[in-house]
C-alpha cells in the first residue's frame, strides 16, 4: 500500500537536467543608481579611461624628468616653481625646461612634465624648489587609461551588481545600464489546511507560513507574485496553475508532490499536458520535490513540510531562478569548520541536510551539534540551527569528533 | 616634511574602542511579512503551540493505543471505522473504544485517539479495519507544542530575519513585529576634484564614485542619506558635518583623513569639539581611517582612495552600523580555501588585504593570483578580483604554493 518514488535524482543530475528549459529573461535598461542587486545583461565596454587624466600620485613637484638628471642632496637642481595644482583645478598650466609646478596628490600633471619629485626628495626656498634626487620619466604618476583603458571590457555580461561594481561603473561615469528584467515567479500553496496569515485558525487548521518564507528567499533575484491557495481539488489546482503561468516566469508550487492519494501536483501538471522532468530528489529532506514544465512555463514544485520546502528551495530553485535572471556562477553561502560532538547517521545514496547548532569554545574551537529533532518538518529546528552539515551521498554518516564543514544560510551569525 | 601616523591601531582593537560610543537604534512595529532583512528589538515568546493541535503523521487509522494491545497479523484487532478526517477538516470527531478514524498526514487527531497505525499495518475491508501490530501511545502523532510551545522564547531580539525566521513567525500567525529602526548614515564626501554621476568631466575632476559604492554597501542595514560634497575647505566642511549630525545616527566622510594638509576631516572634527577615538588603522589599503565622535553622534572616516575605502568601510563601517542596527553577531562572507600560485609579500605589523582572482583547476583544486596591480588606488582590481587574501599582521606574507584562505566579498561567484 505504501507508495514509494521509483528513482531518486541526485540534485547536481536534476539541475542538469533541468536547466536547458531555464531561459534568460530579456533586458532592460535602468539607472546604475539603483542597480545593486540586479545581473548585467551586456559585456560593459568602458566608455573613458580611468584615471582620465595622468595624475598625481605623491604630493610634491611635477617636473620633466630630464631635469632631475644627476640631482643629488649635495648636488641638488635647481627648477623655478611656475604654478600650483591641487586636485580639481581645471586650469591648463604647463612647464618648460627648468620649471617645477607644486602638485598635490590627485591633481592633473601639468604639460610638459613626465614625473613627480615627492616632498621628501624637495626643498622649498621661495621661488624656487631644489631637488635632490634623480626621478624616472613616469615616477609618482598614475597615467591616464593605467586603471581603465577606453574601450576596454570591464564587467561581464551575467555579473551581478555589488558595491564594487558600482564602484566601478560610477568611476566610468555610467549613467545606465542594461539588465536581465527580475524574474516573475508564480507562488501556490496547496492545502486544505491553509490559512493565510493573520486569518483566526480554526481545529485543524495551519498558517500558510512556507509562502512567505519562499517570498523571503527569492526576493533577492525575483519577484514573487502569489497566486492563492488551492483546496485538495485537481480542477482548482488546474485553474491556479494557468493563472500562475500567465504572469510568471516560473510556477512554484508548494506541497502535494509525493506520490499519495493526496499528491495533486504531479497529476495536475500531466492532466495539463506538462512534463515531468525529475519526479523525487536524493535529499533528506526535501525528496519529494518535482521539476516539470508546462507549456514552456518551468515549474517547481516543492515538499510541503517546511523544512524539506527550504532545503528543495535552496537546492534547486535559487539556482533556477538565478539561471533565469542571466545571473554565472551560484549562490557561495558562508562556511564554517566545525568539529561535530555527536554522531551524524545518514543513509547512502541520499545527501542529508542536517541542521547543527554552533558555539565556539574556549580555546577557539569551533563545535557542532546536531539539533535535536523530535517530530517531522520541526520549523524551530531551522531558528535553532546556525547551518547544516551536509552529508554526501556516499558517505555513511560521520563519528562523533569528526572535523565537518557547516553551510550557513544565512549572512549573520553570532559565534 | 613627510607625516605620518604616530600610531596605527589594529582594526580588533579600534572596534572594542569604538563600539561602546555606538547605541543601539529605538524600536518600531513592523508588519511580518515586510520584515525580511531587518533585525528583531525584541526577544520573542510565541503565542500559541505549534502544532498547534495533535496531528497525524502518518496516513492511517488514528486510534486508542489501549485497543491495538496484542495485535499482530495472525490476531489482528478489528476496529469499527466511524470517520475520515483530512486536513483543514474542521469538524469535531472523537472516538470511543473499538473505533477508529481513517485519518491523513496533517489531519488533527480525533478525541479520544492517542496514535495513528500507519496504512501499512492495517487491512481495510467495509466498515471494519484491521490492525496488525500493536502500537505505543503517541506513535505517528505531532503533539500539539513539540515543536514550538506556547510561552517559548523562539527568536532572540538581535536576530536578523531571514526567510527561515519568517517561516517561523509566519507559522504562529504573528502579523506584527518590534524590530530596530534602520540606522540614517549620513554620506560626506569631500573633495575639489569630485562631481556627481552623469556631470561632464572637466579637466582634472573625477566621479565622486566612492559614494555610490558605499551606498550600495550599506543599503542592507541602513538608509544612505546623502549629504553632499564638501570642497576643501575647512567652513563647508564643517557645516555639512553639522547637517549629517543632525539627521544621521552616523555620519561617514570620505577622503580627506590623512595626516596631509589638505586632510581636513580630523581637523574639523576637532575645531568641532569632537573626540578622534582611533586615527590610523594597521591595514593596508585602509590605513587613513578615522573613528571619532562629535557632540555624541560617531563618525567613521574613511580614505578617498576607492580600494582603501571599500575595504575600511567593509572592516570597520559595516561592523559599526550593525551595532546600531541592533544586530548581535557579525557578518559572515563566504570564505574559499585556495592554493596561492604566486607569493605574496607584506610588511609585519601591518594587515593586508590582498585582492585575487580565483580558478578551479581540472583536478578541482582551486587556485589564488594575485591581481596585478600597477598604480594606487586601482578601482578595477576590485572588480578583477574574486575575493581578499588576509594577510595578518603577525605573518610576512605567504609563499607560492601555500594553502590560503580567500575572502569572499560577495554573494555570486563563478568558480
Amino acid at each position: 500500500m505504501t507508495r514509494i518514488f521509483k528513482e531518486l535524482t541526485p540534485v547536481g543530475e536534476a539541475l542538469g537536467l533541468f536547466m536547458p528549459r531555464l531561459h534568460r529573461m530579456t533586458s532592460e535598461i535602468i539607472q546604475v543608481t539603483k542597480s545593486t542587486g540586479r545581473v548585467l545583461a551586456e559585456d560593459l565596454l568602458s566608455p573613458m579611461d580611468i584615471p582620465p587624466f595622468h595624475r598625481a600620485a605623491f604630493d610634491g613637484y611635477a617636473v620633466r624628468s630630464l631635469d632631475t638628471f644627476g640631482a643629488t642632496a649635495t648636488n641638488p637642481v635647481v627648477l623655478r616653481v611656475v604654478g600650483q595644482l591641487r586636485p580639481g583645478d581645471e586650469e591648463d598650466m604647463g612647464i618648460s625646461a627648468g620649471e617645477a609646478v607644486e602638485i598635490a596628490t590627485g591633481a592633473y600633471l601639468p604639460e610638459g612634465a613626465d614625473a613627480v619629485v615627492p616632498l621628501e626628495y624637495s626643498r622649498r626656498s621661495g621661488e624656487h624648489v631644489e631637488i635632490i634626487r634623480q626621478i624616472p620619466p613616469g615616477a609618482n604618476v598614475d597615467r591616464r587609461g593605467s586603471d581603465v583603458s577606453k574601450g576596454q571590457l570591464i564587467l561581464k555580461r551575467g555579473t551581478r551588481i555589488g558595491p564594487f561594481e558600482m564602484l566601478l561603473m560610477a568611476s566610468l561615469n555610467l549613467t545606465e545600464v542594461g539588465v536581465f528584467r527580475k524574474p516573475v515567479v508564480s507562488i501556490i500553496s496547496t492545502g486544505n489546511e491553509l490559512v493565510e496569515l493573520g486569518s483566526s485558525l480554526g481545529k485543524g487548521q495551519i498558517v500558510n507560513s512556507n509562502r512567505y518564507a519562499l517570498e523571503s528567499l527569492i526576493s533577492e533575484l525575483a519577484s514573487p507574485r502569489f497566486v492563492g491557495i488551492a483546496r485538495d481539488d485537481e480542477e482548482e489546482l488546474a485553474s491556479m496553475l494557468r493563472e500562475g503561468m500567465k504572469g510568471g516566469d516560473l510556477v512554484v508550487t508548494i506541497a502535494g508532490t509525493s506520490v499519495g492519494e493526496r499528491d495533486l501536483v504531479p497529476r495536475v501538471v500531466e492532466s495539463l499536458g506538462g512534463e515531468i522532468v525529475v519526479h523525487g530528489l536524493s535529499i533528506m529532506p526535501g525528496k519529494p520535490t518535482l521539476l516539470a514544465e508546462v507549456d514552456g512555463v518551468p515549474l517547481v514544485g516543492l515538499p510541503g513540510s517546511p523544512v524539506a520546502a527550504m532545503v528543495a528551495a535552496i537546492e534547486v530553485l535559487l539556482p533556477s531562478i538565478a539561471r533565469l535572471a542571466g545571473l554565472e556562477g551560484s549562490l557561495q553561502w558562508p562556511r564554517v569548520r566545525a568539529v561535530l560532538d555527536r554522531r551524524i547517521a545518514s543513509r547512502p545514496g541520499i545527501r542529508h541536510y542536517v541542521r547543527v547548532s554552533l558555539r565556539r569554545e574556549e580555546d577557539g574551537e569551533i563545535v557542532a551539534t546536531p539539533v535535536r529533532i523530535t517530530g517531522s518538518g520541526i520549523i524551530s529546528s531551522l531558528t535553532k540551527a546556525d547551518g547544516f552539515v551536509v552529508v554526501p551521498e556516499d558517505v555513511e554518516g560521520y563519528e562523533s569528533g569528526s572535523e565537518v564543514e557547516v553551510l550557513i544560510y544565512r549572512r549573520w551569525l553570532k559565534l
